[in-house]
């Protein structure tokens, strides 16, 4: 891919990839790299108005304090690093109006922030072998967005996105479509949001481990897109 | 010692010690245990009104976000049990006027409570060998509180309560005294400290590692006796 | 679950989870947490009559001492804090008729308390592949004692109690049923077992690592209701 | 050396040097070794009368309930084997009077067979520097035992004899010199024992580790040539 | 098994089983303990003319100069107390007439005792996949010694006998089946050998890993019969 | 530091910094964002003519062939990152101008860039144990370029500029003291280098990981300006 | 194989096996010696004419700077040594015309020799799973060149020569035989080359590792005749 | 060094150096290669009578059966390969007369062919403290081989050649002096030994971790001009 076509600049919220470097993974790199070029952003770096995406990146629980929880025994412990961009930082963006992309974590901070809840442990027995399918199909529920191929998806997280109390400004775009019969734990659980009026979207899967993810492209282009139609 | 003047109930908050269980480490459970029967605390446990004592003890950093700072590289993660703890039960326990006795970071978050900051990493340098001495001496600056012994403690943190904003309803009762010529960085660095009106007391050394601490023991001690004195 | 309806009182044998540190397994606080408020029980704790139940956990092998066999060359060390409490602690809550419910290891110091012995090694061959499957199932032999579902548990134990000598006192209520046919040496090993009089049952599996065993509720549910319906 | 001159048959207790096999460690087979023909005994091997010594060899720490006592948090878990050839097979050799040399943990054994009781830790703190030295001296304070050298020797143990219902049958032949000033605790300890009656010794030290240990040297040659004066 | 019945006396060759300890691995306990009372040698003990059976076991690689054969590259280190064994000490109970039972290792320093070389590594390729199977049969192709049973053994080497130059003295009882068609390499080779006139048996195969093993008990059986039938 | 006085744009070349992460270690973060603002530097992005320094940072060996040589048996695995951006991106930077620090590797790229050849391994022999001592002193050799303190610098690299072909648009500022007598092989080796007319200096020491480092904050402030006095 | 049939001399470059040590893998040892005499030469070892043939072995991969390539974040470090001998030491021969076989990294240098680049990363999806199975077949695509048994090959590689500015002088003589339908990215990847004029050829699998390979046999053939045959 | 003046070819026995790889350690090849070309010697290489010197480096402890006494527990495995390097392809290179220098094993080797006897452990007590300093002096007692520096050596070993049996046709050279007041076990011992009429010599230390030895320089300088001299 030539420099000249990259026109659009994507941030990235770093993070400390190891108890002495500040960074991001590789895939992430690579993905972003696909569509433009890529910034990764300090902790406490200015807002920078002229990103055409920002990309929220996965990561350890969120502190369940946020979303006025009693802590699972599960949950994990919570990176200060990421509730500061969450809590602080990424307000601003949003208010900015700068398309966002949430990615797993990402995606789950994205509706904290709308007002919604986290399930904590999806699989509360510690031994339970039929855990989440690494690869599993999504159902793509909202009219009108169509995508003409099957999507089959990742997945790696043990919390995800409650319908309880879920925000009225988001929608649910994809579930999980579980293979085994009359799951009801885990059949629909929420795995693509979009808000309703902002160029907001996540998605709980990992779209940069992927090696073919028309969502994430279609996705991923409306967002960056966006600034041209509407701005 | 034998159990009939065991008559005081001493509370310890527990924690996950290891990934896969929940309980206390054994110092803390030796420590406690010379002044009374002690108990574990679970997560979400009912306030239990006739403690005697309530001890909250250390562990790692504290979410910087609850007293508005932004997180430093080296802030270790946070523990989103001991984050609600301290958040959500401990100030229902502080309300009780329930004695409470807060050890290293139990100290830390007790001013923190009361609206005290932290500095982050009292040592940013990352190769740097002056550390802290694990042993050193305490200067006790309140009056009317004399020890009539060399005060030698230990310390194991790398964050520590701040002078700045230092919170009117606490006082200074002991800081750190530097072997060191001119050690503008740590020397009065607060150590012990004390809620003025409340049956509160912080150290932030450890006490349970120490085979012999007369100041822990009197603070232990006036608390334990003061249910009696002043109840 | 809501506070208010856990009007049961659990106690549970700690024990050192590490080098350093004592409490539970996670798994045994969220199985108990269920039926009640699970308190851990320190070594020397003083006796607590008002226990709605005592779960005795798993653990080490038993010292063979204990029921005068040589030991044999698998056989593990034995933990001197669990020997403690089977032996002094245990049976004075059996003599006060709490009713108490014994897990894998706990199981088998119910049985050898009454006069049980252990067969020490059930595969005495070292590279033996057909041991004990993870997940088997259950007959239950009692009569009178039906439950309408197939119980599918699972094992982790090289040890089980001996059908020789086997105490007048208690009854078998449940047996392994092996796969393999003609399995002389595993078929019809001791799985379940009760007390004939004595509110007192053993499992030989794990329910806290199962996410559906109608039998350990209803076990569960018949000792936390024993006090008030013969009490 | 020559075998024509090994007249003397050594007996020592095996033990599960690991996992998965039996045997001494080769210090105990090269110390044994300079003074006759040495034999590894099995676990439950017949009482063997034509020994002319029994070497008990150190280990994990003693079951505390055989002196009654509740366990400490850092006593380490019991050795099954041991524990047999301790409280069967030991009390067999006792009866017939072949002379026994107890070594660490076998002086303890020894100790508690006659009715002693152990003090479980000498080192109650954590992190307490001043352990007892590696290397230190002992001084003999039977009278008529007389060394004409410094006797200088190691230490590796955490649990020692009790001077408390130390029993009458049994005499303290040498104690611990602490180096330190007014060292209450340590200072005295008891090092080496002996049976006032029959031959039986015990050193709390580890002469199969010494290069030079000329109290061990007159210990197992009296011990040696006992049947020969006696018998 | 009662003692009383453990009429022979069987010897095996001890070993370093680890860098600081001296005894045999607890598989070979097991297996000789069913068949009487088994001594662990000692490297230089005194030649013992009363024992009924020598176990020779196994071990690592046996050094090649003893066959006169260049290293093999993947040929491992030699044990040097293994060699004095095999070379020293082993040709006494052989010239004593002592029933002698080789077992992998065991049964090449036999063969190779009596003239015979090894094929130093039978898998030249190192990453090949079609390795010997851990489990395979035994085809008994001397005449009139039937077993009425197929034969399944075990099989953990990479070195076997080689019939060039294979000593007269000497007899294949037992060859490899492979069940690869047309396995020119592996089928065939030699896994069971006896001596046509000395009490001498070895096998390539590993009966004390095996539950059920009629091959090695008739073995074992026949030699500890020897001496009653022929001294 | 308030973000307002942070004028200054300062780019740092990022590398991977695990198997699967890229980006910068926090000593260079913290070090470098005293002085302004930091942009961790794409491997292919495109030249930022608006930065006010660059700073080029330490890592793996440089290539030998760069400067012709034989490699050295010690000479570590070159970083094709790094040799792309010395080689590629380094020399765009140097062409418009921007004022440039070298650390250790950076140092000796730049050497190399303009004409300078390694000394591939200062110390040969295997176990030398008077390496470099990792605190030492340096020389300021250049005249009009006062410090008026002593410089104590850290060093933690085997490979160092050669006098050899040292390029005459380069001058040594600083040397190695050594502290050993007659130390003619390290003595005066070259620490501190700066460009005759470019701004342009590099430091063979770690700047960013001393807690006092009065020359680093000379060099780098006077880069910092030098856009402003001299563009 | 006797000595006197190895009248072939074949060189083969060393490389550093371990941090510390320097010579080759016994696989290529075990594979050339069966051709004839091996040589292991050394770094900057004298060119020596009199070789039959010269083996260039695999190992980590190639600096893309010698390609003109951006390096991928995936591409290992590159070694000094053997870029030594590409660069330096291979042309040299090459020059002289000594028969040459270059092995995975060896064919891939051998190509980039000549102008030839390399596609760096052929799976660029982190968890992709269907890479290049480890055993394949390859299809002889050049006229003339029959192997009459079917190829198959293992493959431990994830570079290999691109089609693009394939260099004219060399020709494709076997390409990957994909196993998956519509398989675009890897099926006919370059896997054996030869020069169209010089005694040259290369390889991307791993000859020898194989325990059957008529391919390689037949080009090593060959190449070692071809001096009595040519020169 | 430029190669034009490496008139001289050194062989040295390659060995392997891990699992997989064969050759030497890089300490020998920088040694040896500060005199001229080095060649890795294969295991069964066929003998070159060019060399003008052979290097019998050191490695694991030589088979005790080689120099007929029974293995010490502490006695290392035996490698086969250097064994049949020893043993049979060593006796070539000294009877066709080619310069030997051994070093280490080595030269232990070396006295062992003439005759000698190796004192296996120099240590026999586990714990000891006071081992042979790394760094100690040797003492040249040899008449009329003047070094006017004082030697400083290293050692590594904790075998040593005895004078028990030393045979005639070796002389000692240069003995350990012990900085100890009255060690009889270490002072004198065999430091350096020399034939008495062959052109071999052999040292316990390792010059080629050394970055100073006018010994070994003198040895090695001697050995090679021996064929100009002699020959």
């Amino acid at each position: 891919m030539s420099k000249e076509t990259k026109s659009k600049m994507i941030g990235i919220f770093g993070w400390k990839t190891s108890e002495a470097s500040y960074g991001v993974t590789i895939p992430y790199l690579q993905y972003a790299g696909q569509f433009g070029d890529v910034k990764i952003l300090g902790i406490d770096e200015a807002i920078n108005p002229d990103l055409d995406l920002l990309i929220v990146p996965g990561g350890s629980d969120i502190d369940p304090g946020r979303y006025k929880a009693v802590p699972d025994y599960y949950t994990s412990k919570s990176d200060p690093i990421k509730e500061y961009q969450d809590t602080i930082v990424l307000p601003q963006y949003i208010d900015m109006g700068i398309p966002i992309f949430g990615i797993c974590r990402g995606m789950q901070t994205l509706a904290v922030h709308f007002g919604a809840t986290l399930i904590q442990n999806m699989y509360h027995e510690t031994n339970e072998h039929d855990r989440d399918e690494l690869i599993h199909d999504i159902d793509i529920i909202k009219e009108g967005f169509s995508i003409h191929e099957k999507i089959s998806v990742n997945s790696l997280h043990h919390q995800c996105v409650s319908y309880i109390d879920f925000p009225d400004c988001l929608e649910v775009v994809g579930v999980y479509i579980s293979k085994k019969k009359n799951d009801k734990k885990y059949h629909n659980s929420i795995e693509v949001i979009k808000h309703r009026e902002l160029p907001i979207w996540g998605v709980q899967y990992h779209p940069e481990e992927l090696s073919y993810d028309p969502l994430g492209d279609k996705i991923i282009n409306e967002l960056l897109n966006y600034k041209e139609v509407y701005a």
